[in-house]
């Protein structure tokens, strides 16, 4: 493996912001890695479109990130990992992981009364793939599923700690809180910022499962298997890309990030 | 003028679905004329969006209509009408109306204390076009906008009668009606179908104006004005694209239309 191919940096895609949660991550647990972030903001939301369009969308943002040289892609968007994931990897030739695998590792780790709840957008829960997966790991797990199509919007309305947004959590959990489960998988990425409201309304007791943290895991896994971790030590670079109101996600990467972002190259 | 060019359709292009509240009061004004509608669903919604990408979103609208030979176009979203209907007008030699003006004119017309509210999508709202046309109109008028970024997500839910939609139209509304507005202008295609609870909230005297009548009429008058008004009896056809989920269209076009429709074309 060439030493170039060492420093290329590490791909990261979504439809739009969330998916700077497992940047985050990425930079914490692999502090010397090259980081090229695209948000797909011109086409975003991707989780209440068809299969056929999110797989369409998730190639053309793999291209995207490839015109950057990326030495794998992970693919932040849990709509796009639902749907995309076996499609990009017979299309491109490149190490490509998304969050579903990652995120029902640590549910299926987690759980105690295997009673796992999986909240997410209306594509992903569609998709059934988190239960498949998390099935797959432990036949004995029962899962049980709700798609949460407000949760996205009050986020981008910045309404965290409303009222309202708890009466609307509490529309959507009641069904889980009411099949006892220990573990519930937060299925988007946009869904940590709603953290604190989610704990309330589901009790202290059940463990909330973000999967930045193993999808980080699992990246620095993948690139010690294939022996292209970045060794230099050299500060790395990292890039954000959008395709819509570069300004905004100036504005809100902070959120994510806990750190401002200067430059966001914009890409049509 | 050609009878073929009064045959021509009527075209009429929204990000989504709301614009068929247009096509309605178009079939029901204009019983005679072919309609083509183009709904852009796989990139829905634009009111998130920046100018310059709806502005190119609406670009490439209207050429998917021009490959229908329309005889004109009608912009039925209104951060379309916002931000694009000026740059469409220069760019294509076909007339071409957006809902703005109509919707405005209505409201100028109905207001007897002069204070005229409008709720609308962020896009709308910070484009200020409401604003400007209605002082254009009648410098008097004071206009009291509002973006509701809810109000969409709430729709797509199907959360029409719910107490929470009533908690966050209170949050959005309260301010106009303490504006003691008379007028309050749905500028956004998907509004209409919260009437009941944003008529609730703001009192039974508020005139809510919905833009597709007049939008219809000012049709009607622009095919006279040009002679393409269809004079044909054969009944006339009603086509209907999507650039995403055309089942999803067909299910939930009844509720807009008031009758079903059979067939939706897919173009990507």
């Amino acid at each position: 493996m060439s030493i170039n191919r060492k420093n290329s940096a590490i791909g990261v895609f979504d439809s739009g912001l969330g998916g700077l949660t497992v940047v985050k991550e990425l930079i914490h647990q692999l502090p010397s890695e090259n980081i090229v972030y695209f948000g797909d903001t011109a086409r975003v939301p991707y989780g209440t479109k068809s299969k056929e369009t999110i797989i369409r969308f998730s190639q053309e943002n793999t291209m995207v990130l490839l015109d950057y040289r990326v030495k794998m892609i992970v693919v932040a968007c849990n709509s796009s990992s639902s749907y995309a994931i076996s499609n990009l990897e017979r299309t491109f030739n490149i190490p490509i992981i998304g969050v579903i695998g990652p995120g029902s590792q640590k549910a299926a780790e987690n759980t105690k009364n295997g009673r796992v709840g999986v909240i997410a957008t209306s594509a992903t829960i569609a998709s059934g793939k988190y239960d498949d997966t998390i099935r797959r790991i432990d036949k004995n797990i029962k899962v049980f599923s709700k798609a949460c199509p407000m949760f996205v919007p009050l986020v981008e309305q910045g309404w965290i700690r409303k009222k309202v947004t708890e009466d609307i959590a509490l529309e959507y959990l009641i069904e889980l809180k009411n099949k006892n489960v220990d573990t519930l998988i937060l299925g988007c990425t946009h869904y940590p910022l709603l953290k604190e409201v989610i704990q309330k309304v589901m009790g202290g007791k059940v463990s909330l499962i973000d999967s930045a943290e193993t999808v980080a895991a699992q990246v620095r896994n993948i690139l010690e298997k294939e022996n292209i971790t970045r060794t230099r030590e050299e500060k790395p670079r990292h890039r954000f890309i959008v395709s819509d109101k570069p300004q905004n996600f100036k504005d809100i990467a902070n959120t994510f990030l806990g750190y401002s972002i200067k430059d966001v190259i914009l890409r049509k």
